[in-house]
């Protein structure tokens, strides 16, 4: 982090045409871009979707069954989904990557690690070899689209099962009750909500490793390694990483745990409804740009907020000065 | 205001491939805009600026000199301001009005109903006559954009002293307390706060007259008439209105005021670090989209929302179905 970047950019903000401070939060991120890249340049967004299954849906914990994991992979190619839609609207360009799905996925990029994970509740999702193809898949895919010229990247998740998996892991890391931070997901409630939290105790008893590594492979799910993967090496090319809601903080908390300086490269999208993420959020510093109520994953959450992002990054290089108006600052 | 349109929409939202409700806010904007438009669509947005100045600067009550207001209408002119900047990330057009600026605007749209106000301590901002100029130069500004096309306002402002003239139209509309409405503008404090709150009470204390226009007339100030009349303009042609802050939100309750079916048609942009601004929201029952502590008016707020009203639309014209995918819903 460069912090003579930073403070560069502190005064270059108080010289712009508009009363010292009057773009609030947009001037802190210009500040942020300033000290991860020098001169902020967040064009060419790469949303990078990893998609993979969960052993754990067996337990009955989500209101969907894993096939719909296969099903949105094929929305995802053929441009359907919503965060298809939102990348367009920003200007992203977006990659479906197969990490772990129980099944066929024509038309997406396969880096398949297994036909899904094992069910955390009785048993490791993968083993430590598998963590770190996973990892390394999500590097290669962040690494590529940066190579061709993305300047910001937004890790998405696809997973049927995966809000259970990242309560997991936030427990695991913020040593948060089970109750605290176990929502919703796609829409479970009453008994199935409390089946769902038992699970997730199950889950996090079960284990008494304290590596990072460990955590990972016992309760995380194969795209939570692949976009931690992304988000390290981005964070390792100075890359802006736009972190989405409630499946991509866990991701995030792991990449931390794994690479304690990635955080630095952090921006959060977007508060999910979804409970839990304030605890995960909390834990990394994070106070996101939006507060909407979302709670769908994909990245979408991040790449609504990508325009404020770019917003701030156009401030600064392309508002006038007092000074070409004349007036002394 | 179709409510028909509205409950299609709501199904039509619980068709896409995403769980129900999952894209929070975004969902309640689509529905929003189907009561508004029918089928969303907001492209080609137009900000349209309204400049003026205002006689109670003589007060003391600003940071800056009455001078500012022209050399920034020179700076929007010329592209370089925040708005300018903004308008161009989310592909706006932005028209430049001098509805009251003191002085000479070169390269601005002139419609001039006179230079400056009066000084609301002492005396009427303007004439009844003068107020229903500059309604009806604004709401033929929007006329004008909306006939090359304009799916969307978003009406901003600039006017050295606006800050305080929106607190009296707002304390005299809300009837808060002076105190809890009036904030530190460009960035005033400690005694010269004290100052400006005491001329809004004079302003206020000063008048005894209930009629909506004849309170604009005594309280307002151009710009704020004129982004009333362009907001019941646009409202009048089913045309949705992005609301900025502090003085949008002065300006919409006037519209309001004067033609209370244009409230219909607001779609809140940010919430102001302008203290006051919550009491004109809650009156008018707005909760804007992003609280990222911006207090420049301008019309960047609203600006900075627009992707998020534009990502609304987009999601219901291009997502897939369920059924695309063959699934029952």
């Amino acid at each position: 982090r460069n912090k003579k970047a930073e403070s560069d950019m502190e005064m270059h903000l108080n010289n712009l045409t508009k009363p010292a401070g009057s773009l609030g939060r947009l001037e802190e991120l210009a500040v942020k871009l300033a000290g991860m890249q020098g001169i902020p340049d967040v064009s060419h967004p790469a949303v990078l979707v990893f998609a993979g299954d969960h052993g754990v849906t067996e337990e009955g914990v989500s209101l969907y069954g894993q096939e719909l994991t296969s099903l949105m992979v094929k929305n995802f190619v053929q441009g359907g989904a919503a965060i298809n839609v939102l990348a367009k609207e920003i200007g992203a360009s977006v990659t479906v990557t197969d990490i772990g799905v129980k099944g066929e996925t024509p038309g997406a990029e396969s880096k398949k690690v297994k036909n899904g994970t094992g069910n955390i509740a009785v048993e490791a999702a993968m083993s430590l070899e598998e963590a770190e193809q996973a990892l390394n898949a999500g590097a290669d895919t962040a690494a590529e689209a940066i190579e061709k010229g993305a300047k910001l990247i937004i890790p998405g998740d696809m997973g049927i099962g995966n809000t259970t998996v990242s309560s997991a892991l936030i427990a695991a890391w913020t040593g948060a009750g089970v109750n605290d931070i176990s929502g919703n997901g796609t829409g479970v409630t009453g008994t199935q909500l409390r089946l769902k939290q038992d699970v997730i105790r199950r889950a996090v008893r079960r284990i008494s490793c304290t590596e990072p590594l460990d955590i990972l492979a016992e309760l995380g799910g194969l795209e939570h390694a692949a976009m931690a993967g992304a988000m390290i090496e981005a964070a390792g090319r100075k890359t802006p990483i736009l972190v989405d809601g409630f499946i991509a903080s866990a991701a995030a908390l792991a990449a931390e745990k794994l690479a304690p300086l990635s955080k630095e490269y952090f921006i959060f999208g977007h508060r999910s409804a979804e409970a839990g993420h304030g605890r995960a959020l909390e834990m990394m510093g994070g106070e996101p740009l939006l507060d909407l109520q979302l709670r769908l994953g994909e990245g979408t959450g991040a790449a609504a907020a990508y325009p404020l992002v770019s917003m701030a990054a156009a401030v600064v290089r392309e508002m006038a000065v007092f000074s070409d108006l004349g007036i002394d600052a």
